[in-house]
């Protein structure tokens, strides 16, 4: 399965009253803390991967999962093949990666508010430090259909595809920084 | 905290016995399959790392832990610095090291049996290609109190404390594996 995600910056309220007009179904609100790390040998930055322990809090309270990102797949849609999986204790995962040299690079911070509509999850990221964006994604094991089926989304949310914001907030964070 | 371990080779039915006899409380037994992988750089057999995927089977199904192993920090009790997490999906997990360039480079399979003595862990190991053994351990803040017991532990078992093996099941495998 790949993930075919389509993301632009806009502001929040404009899409949420489009969201409510297509009958979205609220999937309630989450805070992301991602640490990236540093591979010990090699450069994720010109390998196109990343590794990353993401903290996610809830109302139910904060669950870690550790995620991999192989290089991109499909370079208009931003897919890659991912590997992911909870873990009990983020904080000893992060010891381990520490002492098998994976260095923490970057944390990034975001409220997430998702929302179900037409096959696809539509979330609104606020974004530490960047701002507010809108991201359509979905996962499959054909990728152009559901890339077509996410332009016609952000069309009907009264967003343009064409603006689509092809790098990571990690990456987006990372630019800020060299300015 | 320092896990503090002491193992012996022994015929595990006199073990028995005598742990009956001492009134130590069974606490079950479990299937082991431990993964033992490669550092992409760092050749862990010269640094004294261990970095491994252990799958543990009982009665109410298999869990995936992974656990890092740090340097001996004392020599004479096997002490090492660990961290061990659980995960929620080993095979994920498996794909995401190797994609990382970990690489598996020995299994080591095992039964045991485990009884709760006198503040020890007492397990009755049947590691597969080598035999019967018996570890005694516990976590400690204070390393050499804790060892002293687990060597009286073993002598009012009927074992040997001075026959202890301080080579790991993997190194003794790998050992096996060089004759």
């Amino acid at each position: 399965m790949y993930e075919v995600e389509l993301k632009v910056e806009a502001d929040h309220d404009e899409v949420r009253r489009r969201l409510t007009a297509l009958g979205a179904d609220p999937l309630g609100t989450v805070e992301q803390v991602d640490t990236y790390y540093e591979h010990p040998v090699r450069d994720f930055g010109e390998t196109d991967e990343a590794f990353r322990v993401r903290r996610e809090t809830d109302d139910e309270g904060t669950e870690t999962r550790v995620t991999y990102k192989g290089p991109l797949v499909e370079e208009s849609s931003k897919t890659r093949e991912e590997f992911e999986t909870g873990v009990e204790d983020g904080e000893t995962m992060e010891r381990m990666l520490e002492e098998l040299g994976f260095e923490p690079f970057e944390a990034v911070e975001k409220r997430r508010e998702r929302f179900a509509c037409e096959g696809y999850t539509v979330t609104l990221d606020t974004v530490a430090g960047l701002g507010e964006y809108v991201e359509v994604e979905t996962e499959a094991a054909d990728i152009e259909p559901a890339r077509e089926g996410a332009v016609a989304l952000m069309t009907d949310l009264d967003l343009d595809p064409g603006e689509q914001v092809r790098t990571s907030y990690l990456g987006l964070l990372l630019e800020s920084r060299d300015e």
